[in-house]
């Protein structure tokens, strides 16, 4: 393995091993448990699994990996806070819709190349890439495994 | 900028971009406000922030980057839980020393080139190092971030 490709590799295990972490917190709940909020007042479990799952899905344009798998978890789990609109699925559903989501994007993450991972991301125009290279698609994998981590630290309260 | 320093660059600055919100969100809190619980029955945010400076001030020997500041924060925020031992230090005095040891760590991460964030961290043996490469200097980077990204998702539940 080369340097560049040792150096991307470390990325995309550390989104493998965040995301690890998070199906299996939330592997053993049901859809009554997911219905408990993280903390008096604030979101719910259920919409914590809805809003990763939509901020993930949103990744396939966003790297130039294919076409989204649910484009109908926006509205209730990106757009608008929980309790505005009601759940779409069951928490059950929605984990499954979670764990295809992440599972699709891990396989397609482990056949870029360190090259095509500096190559700018979707919401960048060429333009803004050439004055600033590090909008790439390395960039975005971090920021999306750390914001998983963010949601996973809420997560863990309502235990 | 080869696409070696531009893979390790994109991790250091998604440090750099952890660090900085975490510093601006903390900014403001005065020792009463660190006194409050991310949730009831939960952390302090004052245990928290120890817990961090702890946690990051370990990186020094760990990333063989020199001798730790702040040694004494172990016991009240890393090896005991909240509410064991009393706090060493107002809540002001740990948040500065949170920031002076995540300041001394990035000016060192900003020296190290690729090829030395693919050493060795020191908590593994060349032995273990030699069968799993992937055990180097930027895998302990990553896990950092996110382990900052967690409990800043917790920290937000106190507002």
């Amino acid at each position: 393995m080369t340097n560049e490709e040792m150096l991307a590799s470390v990325a995309v295990s550390s989104w493998k091993l965040v995301i690890g972490r998070l199906e299996s917190g939330i592997a053993e709940l049901g859809d009554e448990q997911l219905q408990k909020h993280v903390a008096p007042g604030k979101n719910r479990l259920q919409y914590l699994v809805g809003h990763l799952a939509a901020v993930h899905d949103r990744m396939f344009p966003m790297l130039g990996l294919g076409d989204r798998l649910y484009p109908q978890l926006d509205e209730p789990y990106l757009t608008n806070p929980d309790g505005t609109l009601p759940d779409p699925m069951t928490g059950t559903e929605l984990k499954r819709a979670l764990i295809e989501v992440n599972t699709k994007l891990t396989a397609a993450f482990e056949k870029l190349t360190p090259q095509e991972w500096l190559q700018k991301h979707g919401s960048v125009s060429d333009e803004d890439f050439a004055k600033d290279p590090s909008r790439n698609r390395l960039a975005v994998l971090l920021s999306r495994t750390n914001h998983t981590s963010f949601h996973m630290g809420q997560a863990v309260l309502a235990k």
